[in-house]
């Protein structure tokens, strides 16, 4: 078994309206930022797993993503794998 | 002026709890996914804006992440910049 560090970018569709970010850049523009033309919110995860090999590591992720983590109707996820140093002992 | 992309990850410190996590790893547990370690939370934004040159979009957006994006006592950010294709009128 190996341990493998994720970073999950979990974003609103393009589609599905994003009340929060718009807040955010009117906020940012009556502080003086009028270049901002756009903000989007979105989560980010960091998950740290153990698992045979990349492959499952990466199918087990996108299960959590899709069963918990993100809401597959409204918000869509980006899974990104990096293999940790320490390889976990077998157990 | 160009307009550039970019993508904000907001992550509390190594050292602060992080209890929203803990309850996700807790849920993931639960749902038998035992070889999960460790979940952090934070959030991810997506901010379009348009500025001069990579240097003046950088320091604004670190400027935007200081003073009312982020909380600097407990949480840390990395910002990351992509020239978008279009350039954007001079204005």
């Amino acid at each position: 078994m190996k341990t493998y560090q994720s970073k999950i970018e979990i974003t609103l569709k393009k589609s599905v309206l994003d009340p929060q970010g718009t807040q955010l850049q009117h906020a940012l523009s009556n502080m003086g930022y009028e270049s901002v033309a756009d903000v989007r919110v979105g989560k980010f995860l960091e998950v740290t797993l153990s698992a045979a090999n990349e492959a499952e590591a990466q199918t087990k992720l996108n299960e959590m993503c899709d069963k918990l983590l993100a809401n597959p109707v409204i918000e869509e996820y980006k899974v990104e794998l990096i293999e940790s140093g320490a390889a976990a002992n077998v157990s």
